[in-house]
């Protein structure tokens, strides 16, 4: 039942069912793939695969984001694109599962969208939801079981979305939905073992292939099993202990996965999200930045896991960097700022940031929750400046506005396109739902 | 422990460490792959896949098999001529874990052969072999509970062997073997549910690929887990819910799950070979195809399983056929022949034929192995032929001689390339050991 129920409800999703806050998530969400993939495109991971993979390389129908305009085969521009978009660990997060949803979906789809031509803003828009829908409930489905056992959840489902979205795109009827949904399925990519090595970020372009594929041979006739997710044998029985798919998709339509899509400010672990949070507000408190120099003593209250996963007191580069809750509040308090440009690692390596990073002193509070912090300055004119963090920034609580989006997504796109294009590309992705055609919106 | 010592093991094998059995059990395994593979050429899985795949095909460096010297890219042969090698179910089998080794690995190895250039015969015999022995003794490491689950076991660790294989060709030392062994290790495909639909061939197709690319990326350093067969949340822990991988390693080198692939003599299920082998045999005691008419009734005993798997009595065309036992039977004893054309409709709406498989009856004996079966014919001028076969044609104890393997091959071959092309192609693969660059060996 679950795959046909999927199937059915993708095709018959209309764009009048959207909610108005629906449509704006997807677009919100949609816009912020766009700033992670242009702004993951030239990271060395990106550029591995991209040389790599060149021999394999079709006809160039699809744009590789932040590669001035080259195209490559929608296939492949689905890989590289989908790796781009996680490679910072800096894309969206569906926080009840911790899936990154938008990766997988949107890097197959716009891939196809432009080989296909002739689709319009709502279309992508449509797809985007449907795709992100079926992917965030069997995600929900499988949750926590399917995680703990050790795959990443963002990729096994978002293979699946992805074929979702691209079999909607191409009007896909319920049969061949079912088996593009089957053929997304049964190709299972992600091992959480990966964490930490070039591997992870593939996982994402690899679900976005392996979805747009399913969906492409589907379209053809090509035929999988109709209870692919259900079956004695199927993917949720296979991929999990447990699992409560049917249940989940009770609420297809009427509770929206979209919009509890969440999105990170700070392009490091979430858990030292609440001090960047709290210094960036200190920051502003501070006159100026020459105050900061008056900083004699910095004291944080966390929750002990922040200190178990970035406790590095002295990071040497900016990966390491991404491991500090010390770096992170330095760079809040000092330059009120944490984008990609403050993890670079002549940032992590001035004097300036170094003397405040030294003054912070952190220590765990069980009493606190993850997304919570206490923060001290003392000044040494005697002043003392206080900030408690209820809710991290980017959190349920308290959402990234459309203003921060923007300013996330010019500070990742500046470094890539400068800041003049990224004002571009800015403006065209916040209009996608005016698109008569989004092989208009040149990324 | 476990990927380090794959690697290691597959980086250091040399060609005069393989045992003549070996090469020769090598050699076997290639050709009844190329007959395979072109057999499986023309079918309409094959070709759904490859018009629904054209959009994203790059430039032509590797042969797609049986299809008159067409070239694309290496990542697409792969595929392609991995979904034609097993899409008759004909390939070869691993019998202690029922992998069939060859599809995945030589899909993968040949294209990318190609793709590169220089490759001896005895270079490819020896990346095939290392791909294998990984192959089957991680399929060992994991069987039964891996298949128990639900995993195709054909595909999930043929992308291991076939990511051997290619990076042995393309000679990568220990740590970058071990990369390749990770990024194909985290792409799990293939779901047994999927068995009877045109995505169980996709599997071994996606197979080849997925190896392919892993042994691609990391000669170019790209990273996976450097533990990722045997970390906590690793492959053999993700995938089956017991292992004994590390005890498998042992024996690598010593005891070669090469020489115990074995090959099936007729295109149908195994269970219905004992009756087939048996009926051949038959076939050439009736003095003439005329006698056959003579039959009166036809006892056969099996076991069990043949009826429930194949108990068919009046399959309509050649796909039913492969699950009926008195297809089988009659097309043994009428045409002492049970190649891919006695599974041709024709031949199973064929009157003839028609009235022999009505005299069959069948009966479930508990006594009988799978792979034996007892068959009594009784002819109308009173004589009866009896033959009980202890093993079937193609089993460890009796298996498929280079003669029987050749006139598999021709038999395929044949109805893709015509007898005389069959016998070329036939005549290169034998001589596969003596080739200088097997970008001659045309096929």
């Amino acid at each position: 039942m679950a795959t046909e129920r999927l199937a059915s409800w993708a095709v018959d999703l209309s764009y009048s069912d959207l909610p108005q806050e629906v449509i704006q998530a997807a677009v919100n969400s949609f816009y912020n793939w766009v700033g992670c993939a242009i702004g993951g495109a030239l990271h060395p991971t990106t550029k591995t695969a991209y040389d790599a993979l060149i021999p394999f390389f079709g006809k160039g129908t699809s744009t590789l984001l932040g590669q001035k305009g080259a195209r490559i085969d929608a296939s492949h521009a689905a890989l590289i694109n989908g790796i781009a978009s996680h490679v910072h660990d800096y894309d969206d997060t569906h926080l009840p599962t911790i899936i990154h949803p938008t990766g997988p979906v949107a890097s197959a789809l716009f891939a196809q969208a432009e080989a296909l031509g002739a689709v319009t803003g709502e279309d992508l828009i449509l797809a985007l939801v449907a795709g992100i829908e079926v992917e965030c409930k069997l995600g929900l489905g499988v949750w926590p079981f399917h995680y703990d056992i050790g795959w990443h959840i963002t990729s096994t489902v978002g293979a699946i979305g992805a074929a979702v979205a691209v079999g909607k795109l191409m009007r896909l009827q319920r049969l061949p939905m079912q088996h593009a949904i089957s053929i997304a399925a049964t190709q299972v990519t992600g091992l959480r073992d990966m964490f930490g090595t070039d591997t992870k970020s593939f996982h994402v372009g690899r679900a976005a292939q392996n979805g747009l594929i399913a969906a492409v041979l589907a379209a053809r006739g090509f035929t999988g099993s109709l209870q692919a997710i259900e079956a004695p044998r199927g993917w949720a029985r296979v991929v999990s202990v447990s699992n409560n798919v049917d249940e989940q998709l009770m609420t297809l339509g009427k509770e929206w996965e979209m919009a509890r899509n969440a999105f990170k400010p700070f392009p490091c672990g979430i858990v030292v999200h609440p001090i960047i949070d709290g210094c960036i507000q200190l920051h502003r408190e501070l006159a100026t930045a020459a105050a900061a120099a008056t900083i004699e003593r910095v004291d944080v209250r966390v929750h002990p896991l922040v200190l178990e996963l970035t406790g590095k007191k002295t990071p040497q580069d900016g990966l390491q960097a991404k491991f500090s809750v010390y770096h992170g509040g330095a760079i809040g308090l000092v330059l009120g700022k944490a984008g990609p440009a403050q993890y670079d690692d002549s940032v992590v390596q001035n004097p300036d940031i170094i003397l405040v990073r030294d003054k912070i002193s952190a220590t765990a509070d069980e009493s606190l929750r993850t997304d919570e912090a206490d923060i001290t300055v003392f000044l040494s004119n005697g002043t003392t400046l206080q900030k408690h963090v209820q809710h991290a920034l980017g959190s349920v609580e308290v959402p990234m506005t459309p203003a921060k989006l923007e300013e996330k997504f010019l500070d990742q796109v500046s470094l890539v396109l400068g800041a003049e294009g990224a004002q571009s590309v800015s403006r065209a992705c916040w209009a996608l739902e005016t698109f008569e055609n989004i092989t208009d919106l040149a990324l």
